[in-house]
């Protein structure tokens, strides 16, 4: 069997590094190419001295390159410039899996209205699939165009779309409350996400209108089978690397019990490689998860205000991106899902 | 002026070794006993190096010897043992302010469902008053006994209650999501909080009837003028040494406006020399009050769900516990309410 | 091709824990059995949650059933201990790979000196081999008994007995100073080990005498074809979960250059796979070595004091013990010598 | 009394940041203007929102006006820069207080040859004194201009100065092998020090040439009784925000005894308010020192080898900055040298 090839657009960042990582490990796949403009010619080792002693050099990204020689490019760009990468290559029959936002959120009105720009392809929404196996796992394997989830959507929709979809929470009240690691802010030198200034230091940041809102509030919809949802969620920088722990509050709907709530992760997950259910009583914890690409999932009814509160740790280089991407694509090129992935 | 004479009674732990360093820079009180069983005989460096140079050995716990020399005693003792402290103290005419959790729950009943014990000294909470001097500061002036609050009810109450006495949010519907470091559970030789089961870990604990809740619902019914309100708090284990970030979810009530809410933060708050209330689009940070006495406290309005999010940062070794408990014995003992504070 | 069947006995600790994590995604191995008394008939998920769906449960350690049904053993024990299992694994034909000190030191005397209890097997020694596999391929290849280094030796050997082997440094002038995370520690119940007392601490520990010394001594005399050095080694604990770096410095022979240390370590590693030797100017970093089996070399030549200076980082779970092990087991069975390890 | 009136020249730094904590505490001492061109009118409060409350404002730096507002002026700047203020503010009557590098190192071509620029007031260099006030405390309290120590050579010399002065140890053999916080790089936004880039990251760096080197080693030669000492000086930058390790390593001179190192120190100690040597077998941890002024320094004589390995702990920021440079204004002013820093 010939491996797939793959290239890797923009791959310079935390999450590019772990596409690499995993990557490079992968038994099926073969990395042909990384492109960064600002390394355009340095050996991947100048970069991430980790990969010392594999054959890849940075590239400019060049699309007509990348669609003579891959089968599959990840997009590790930011928003707004994943899009122009998009078209062309997919337009070329290379399967694009975008790791931005650009594809994420299908009306664009609510793009423009988190992203303070036009939506940069309209016309490709329509082919773009959420990137979420455990929900769309049938769309990926026929799709050309896959947008995969932010960190915190992943880690916010795994625990509360069976609830709504089994009737069992109530879409109106949902709260999510979420920790990230550094690494979500991206390798981006601001003073803000210096050493010193993350290190014993817990803080709150955009409270509301947070970038990643619109696509959970458009996947819960989904879930709930409802137009619209509106949300809480307030993510938090703590000291920690990788890692996103969100803690999720559920008005319960009449008849909700924790057998039923089970019953409803059990159907929802009980085959799925990446997420792992905790008995009741455990509570998920980010380093259980941490450089794999599984979800932990825990769950508590309480009694005495009428909620659920659910909670789940992902690691968000992993599950939260690249490690979700290398799923996807392994799903839509006929892999066994967790090839590279174990 | 002769100096206020104070004992801590169980000196050994974090909350106790705050309070010693606290209270060794105080201009106006001599710190005479640091009682430990454990430590019985041994130099203070011995325990904690940092104080060496300081003339203090620990002893076994002996009221007479406290009532007689002391006019103050802190109590640093676990739930239950406080009680039996507490009593011959007061009646012996030492002040006795408490940092467990002995005499902060009135009901009795309550105290029971959540300590898993009969209240060890009923008779005496009639004569307790709570020591949060924001709320209480007139009755901790002419106090004998002080509960001091626990680290999370000191950073839930603080940031809901001015809201709720204003009636701009609904007492039916609040979810707080904590966030502690590793000094909050105790200096407790436990697997669970070893650094590498600490460090790089986030996770939830006791999502429902964790033992500040009842402190934390009587505090809130009572500024809502309500027999009781029902609460999710729903704390998290993070990396740091020292800190508490809450993030409160309040739903709002009919008429009411960010400028409402920030006229009930400045009127409650604007006086307080230990209450911070940041301007908006800021975010409380648990690195700009560690080592201090100091509550910050933000606050957003998300119109699109008709919640306010308030978010506080404390120390939970100082605001949490000691230094609150000395700011109580300078409000009581007269002093200027910052000594030995700033 | 059959796979070699594998037991770890003692698989509860942070080392136990690695070799479970390296062998399940091993392709040429089955992990069979894992023992611990203290957790005998526990699902390994109970113990370690990541490891869930994996269908291994704890067994109390059984020479019989190991030699039954496994090729190889690994010891995961206290010192003392392993011995006490080696020995009859090895008589019933199971090869023993003792990630313990027991085998370690080929001075029976010194092995007392430095564990204060008399050799446990000193009969067992002469079959042992020192299972650092960049100095004692050939011999692990053949061997029934392998005593892999510990984490500060190797990542202390691996720099320096080259610049000693090619009589580039003098052997009678070396001081290693190594910082450690806190899990090499082991998973120890214990207060200076506690997440406050380990975070936002820097202390050296053991500065004489540690128990890794004599074992650094043997494998640098052999190294530069003495009877005997005497060596400086500190030991430093730092808040990081995993990794050692170690810095040490060598008084240069005459007839030293920076030329000759740079061929001296490519003669001895450039064919090496899990050791990658930096260009000049550049310093090893554990952060590129976590979560692998690789060592990094970092060195310079002082001129002014006229000492090298080579600086190493490894993952000491893995190079430093798992790891090690594993790729020793690769070696001793025929395998690739990077399965499983990459 | 009237209040020294204080000046911070360059207050935006983290060094600039810790003088405001411990000048806005200090009991004698007035902090009247603080100065940063690029914060220029900012309250403080906007670039460190722990000093809200105060009422201080940053402002361009005037030598006039510190002149004729001002006592004291602290000088918190890179070095080059911090020359062109010490110069006019000593020559009109302000005592300067240097922690950048420009006078401490008393060889204007060492210092060219460290820091690539030609000195930039070599003529103020026979006034300035070395402001170690454990060496120089009398000379500090004559002094117009006052070279405060580096970090790395604060917890260098402290423990190895009474052991060359009492010609316990030999000059010519000196190793030290120091661990720094975060924060010892400044607060300056450059990708090494985000936060993911530090946080499970041990690494050497600058092994040869420091510029902290020159000024430890003008200093143990000094206390060597030598023209010239040759050093080896190697940093490690681990994951804390705070706190500076230093192991040395020194070969002992003849007729050393443990004894006699224990009466060195305590010779020079004894007396000293902020310097605390430990008893034999206690090891020097920053986690007691962090936030103080104090220097921590353990020791132990190594048989073996016979070498001294001492260790020190400091907070790099407090003794090894601010809190020296507010001690050296103690005893210049003649307050009590405490004043401030308890």
């Amino acid at each position: 069997m010939t491996k797939i090839q793959a290239a890797i657009v923009g791959a310079s960042g935390y999450s590019g590094e772990e596409l690499v990582r995993l990557l490079l490990r992968h038994p099926n796949c073969e990395l042909k190419i990384i492109t960064s403009r600002q390394h355009d010619g340095q050996h991947i080792e100048e970069v991430f001295p980790r990969f010392a002693g594999h054959n890849l050099k940075f590239s400019a990204p060049d699309v007509k390159r990348i669609a003579a020689e891959c089968d599959v490019a990840f997009l590790a760009l930011p928003h707004g410039l994943a899009a122009e990468f998009a078209k062309p290559l997919v337009e070329a029959g290379v399967v694009a899996i975008d790791i931005s936002a650009d594809f994420r959120i299908k009306n664009t009105a609510k793009y423009k209205e988190y992203y303070k720009t036009d939506h940069p392809a309209p016309d490709m929404l329509a082919r773009a699939v959420y990137g979420l196996p455990e929900r769309y796992r049938k769309q990926i394997a026929q799709a050309d165009l896959i947008a995969c989830p932010g960190c915190y959507p992943t880690s916010s929709i795994l625990p509360t779309a069976p609830l709504l979809a089994a009737k069992l929470a109530l879409p109106e009240d949902i709260i999510i409350s979420s920790m990230s690691g550094v690494t979500g802010a991206g390798r981006k030198v601001d003073l803000a996400y210096l050493f010193p200034e993350c290190n014993e230091s817990l803080r709150a940041y955009a409270p509301v209108k947070h970038r990643h809102l619109p696509e959970i509030e458009q996947e819960l919809a989904a879930a709930a089978g409802m137009p619209e949802v509106a949300i809480n969620f307030v993510p938090h920088l703590v000291p920690v690397n990788r890692g996103i722990n969100s803690t999720i509050f559920l008005k319960v709907a009449p008849g909700c019990t924790l057998d039923k709530i089970t019953a409803a992760y059990h159907d929802a997950y009980a085959a799925e490689p990446f997420v792992r259910v905790l008995a009741p009583g455990k509570q998920a914890d980010t380093k259980y998860v941490i450089m794999t690409n599984v979800c932990e999932i825990s769950y508590t009814l309480d009694e005495h205000t009428g909620r659920v509160i659910a909670t789940s740790a992902i690691d968000n280089l992993t599950k939260g991106a690249s490690g979700q991407a290398v799923q996807c694509m392994n799903i839509r090129f006929g892999n066994c899902e967790t090839d590279g992935l174990l």
